[in-house]
């Protein structure tokens, strides 16, 4: 197959600006680099965020979409999976979005924290198309730079994949952290995608009961189709009548475990409440600074003797586990719940926009005609 | 000897009003009760809550007092330590003050988080005068019911012990749940007890630095006596200035641990604001409702990727190894660095008073004359 | 419904002795003690090695049957569930077998380690029927004493239940204590009733496979009923040819988790071996003495930085927690699938030659006509 | 200071030969490696394996010495330290022995279990003097080639420092496995510098007691230097003696933990029997293969609920927190209880056969004249 010069790619020129679809031309790959031909990408929260230039430190112009999956389409060297065999080109991969985690500074070496190591990179939101080049998956190409990590995606079809996308990782990080037990009932905040794929962990981990309190609807439906027992959506209801729903379905306790998926900081004092005494909450859903929230450091901390976890980022880890659970039948059987919708590179604006407004449930883009 | 018909105990009446020394009778003996002689009670911040009737659920009048140390002066049927070892009249002892801890509730059973056992009743605080006699340790006397777990003192000076009191096993489960790895740098918020015996346990726990940031001066050098490598006095200085002595002392990075001990709820956001990224914070200074705090949950939570753990109560388990860890010559030598004051059962107001306006550092009562 | 004056039971006389069916009269209740009119009791290992005299401790004659399902047939005083909830006579409940968990010694207090107190006592094997009467399922009453802990079996069949049995909760503390992580690939050794349970809860835990040797043929069948995705019937096979598949299964590297539910001590030592690099071992199939075993520590452990856990007993919160498992109906499904052979009392020997032998997956004990 | 071309290297020429001082040019540095001139480094037990050959994978000839320190005598490009500091020429370091942990392997990623990643080697080990030049501390020069990970030795002397040796972090990466709790008991079985080192980080860590089985008298003198409270010649004592020694210590329980650093397979076993009930045992002395031991699983793993956990190489992290450590004017009192005895690179076989005898406490080779 003759691969083109060029790639089309959707561009976010600047803050607050419209995306338009540039050619750019494909990079001499470097020695252990790949090119690769993108199947689908698609638009998370986050791109949201990038258009209305609320991110520190991204390099515009970027070209946006950092978890996506596709074919090798030219390998430059040798590619290896971690099993140490090589990738062949026509493979179908995903791979990691975070790049270049260091390995030698303090928080990758000494707190093994490597979600905060100050080095890295990630595709489609903090390298820039200037720079780096093809580094975001809305576009017909990605450049995998070397030391890029590559999966294998056998067993895997790319829509029950992207289903997840980059919701993926970050729920099973949570989900991780967590420690649901077997028969616990988890409660989930928030319905988009890091809280549906937050459902399906805690279900596939043995959660007894999962609840989730979203909106809209449509988005309540798939959270049941993903495995949630009972939803509540929260239009409309006081704090008191949301803790009351989550105090009937778990014995008067609250729950064992919250999950909380929102981007609302107020979500997070609600999640210490939601949660039973000696639980645990998880805070995944603050990726961008919404300002702060109150809470009652004795009522809602101290005396309930509570956990709380931040969750930042994933690693490789989190990215080759979640591949390998759905090839398990039970979460394929999930994830195929969660609605897709797909857009053309011309279409990302409007892609965006259906996202912004929670009318979405997971926004898939389709660089290919 | 002969004991006495009577005790003298000093009595909180009501919320509000002074404390008065009575003569109460001494109870006759259940089976497999005994009578304790008291040696040493304390004052602690709780005692003025106390008084000032901050607490819910206080069956007024109450004998405060609820670690103490001192003879056993009768015994009858059988009382036995852990061992197995019966307890004889003439041994010096402590005792758990946390009583009918059920062991048949959900939380004492399936959850084991004990400490929100809502049975537990406990000695000094929610046993009243009316209903369950000399049950507090501003007396000559203490009623140890059936079921009163004693503790043996022997190789522990009783002023030794009550200069942790109180504070030594609620600060001994706030770092264990700390997980204080040997090499740490542990900031600890406040030096009025609990913090002061939380920064001696995390010496003893291999923290390579211990930080204390807290008032005034005279409890600060306790603080320096008992294992804290550097102060700071928070008086006049902004919360930015604390955040930059907290990074000067930890090569820009914050605390590996922070355990908060302040009573203050901005101190919990301060707490999340001086530990490092992927670092722990305890908050075990909240044990009485003093309203709300704010913070950004994208800064001080799920961008640190924090570890926030409430630590509510104690249990047998810290009162044991609380003692044992006494006999440690390292650790007698930390908590004889703890200023004591002592008072007579008639001076507890004024005991109140100078802990209240934290001129007193521990303050002991010392029921015989 | 009138109580009858007696019961019939099923005694071991002594050691060796052949089981009788015996007339016991019912006992007089103390306060807060009840009578549970048997439904379902079971046999299992344990049985088989009291008949042999293999424990010790054991207070000949005794009544066995230690997990057992049924009525509550009289109450005398109260019994409350660990809600706080009234019993009432005519309840459906299974009943924790250990009792008299001291909530004293060093073992229950200090270490938190109640399945090593050594006070505890379980009906149907150290509870004799001189002293306790009628204290072991394999009669049509039991006796529960007063501190006996009931459990409603409201929405779990009786026979789903005890397809469990007292494999259900020691299955639950090891898979526990396994720490199963989402996606794992799990090996059960062992396909009696432990590894069978153990099989179910690494399923609902999140394996993404489980493995399982173990022989004969139908109790393999049982197993892949209850989850397994692989099975392996060892007879005939070399220990070598075990390894090699549990490699081929495993990506060449080992399960992520080995738990051990044979009885065998080598298996101990395969164990080990069919473990990857880092990964878990729990041991919780040498409840009784079968002599020692030879491992290589520098090959088997050090070099593969193993982490290996025995399991011993289990507490009220597997009870509980086993109960609440079933009522998902994930569990029941899989649960489900193990084969029932019921006996009535009169053939209790027959049973025990069953169990022995291997043929009988789950042996039930009907004392009902 | 103008560097020669030459160093002078102390040479294992192959299995079972004696070592020999050779002159080895000097390499031309790539880009971003240094050259270390050497003060000290080590003979420790590994060594004395790899005269004898049985280590597998060794590369023969090598020169010896994994863990060492000394000054940056030359380097080409840049060297950071963690903090992201550059390192400049006369800096005193140490550096990580472990080169290549790859970062990209199943182990090193999905596992986090670097330490058995296959693709790292070990300078003084399983690097070559043929292929990878002067990769030993037996030497005046060692080649940092690039991504070697240097350590400020800034405050903490070099002797000391070479007390611990490569004991150093196999030690602390064996006492953080272990999880001791203040107050704790902890066994330590061997004298040897691996057993000395866990012996100080015990005692750091807050073991209240530490207790060291081991030989000969002059080892368990330096034993109670570094921090043991009691010290037993094993030397003429049977099993069953040793075993009462240690519940005579340890109120007739056991230790809560023991960690094992003997090399003799059967002080496993042992170190079973001598741990309590739900203790904690971590096996780190058995680096070579030695054959195999016997143990019974019921008794001394399933019936007492144990802990028992390999502990294989260390990474970075350990390195580091192990230079920090020794900052702790508490670690610098205790390492400096371990006699140094000093060798020159001409003495290198004499000092093999006094580490070989357990006559030397701790062999240095100082290279220089």
């Amino acid at each position: 197959m003759s691969v083109p010069n060029v790639s089309l790619a959707a561009v976010m020129p600047e803050p607050g600006a419209a995306v338009e679809v540039r050619e750019v031309p494909l990079p001499d790959l470097e020695p252990d680099s790949a090119l690769l031909k993108v199947e689908l990408s698609e638009v998370c929260g986050t791109d949201v965020y990038l258009r209305e230039g609320r991110l520190a430190g991204v390099p515009y112009p970027i070209v946006p979409g950092h978890v996506s999956v596709g074919e090798l389409d030219k390998i430059r060297g040798t590619l290896l999976d971690v099993n140490g065999k090589p990738f062949a080109e026509g493979d179908r991969v995903t791979f990691l979005d975070v790049h270049r985690t260091c390995h030698t500074c303090w928080y990758c070496t000494v707190a093994k924290a490597s979600t905060r190591c100050p080095h890295r990179k990630v595709y489609g939101i903090t390298y820039g198309l200037n720079d780096d080049g093809l580094t975001g998956g809305w576009a017909q190409y990605i450049y995998l730079k070397p030391g890029a990590r590559c999966i294998r995606m056998d067993g895997v079809p790319s829509e029950l994949y992207m289903a997840g996308g980059c919701s993926l990782p970050t729920a099973l990080h949570a989900v991780e952290r967590a420690d649901v037990r077997l028969g616990d009932t988890v409660l989930v905040l928030g319905s988009g995608p890091v809280g549906l794929s937050a459902i399906g962990f805690a279900k596939l981990s043995g959660a007894a009961r999962v609840l989730c309190i979203g909106a809209p609807d449509t988005r309540l439906s798939s959270a049941s189709r993903i495995g949630a027992d009972a939803t509540l959506n929260f239009t409309d209801r006081s704090d008191e009548a949301r803790l009351e729903w989550v105090r009937s379905q778990t014995n008067g306790r609250g729950a064992d475990v919250t999950i909380e998926c929102t981007g609302v900081p107020a979500a997070v004092t609600q999640s210490m409440r939601f949660t039973r005494d000696n639980g645990t909450v998880v805070v995944v859903g603050q990726y961008t600074d919404h300002g702060e929230t109150a809470f009652n450091p004795h009522l809602d901390l101290n005396q309930k003797h509570l956990d709380i976890r931040g969750c930042w980022g994933s690693d490789y880890s989190h990215f080759h586990r979640g591949v390998d659970i759905l090839r398990m039948p039970a979460a394929a059987a999930l994830w195929s719940g969660i609605t897709l919708d797909s857009y053309r590179l011309s279409q990302t604006n409007e892609a965006l926009a259906e996202v912004e407004a929670g009318r979405a449930i997971k926004a898939l883009i389709v660089p290919e005609p």
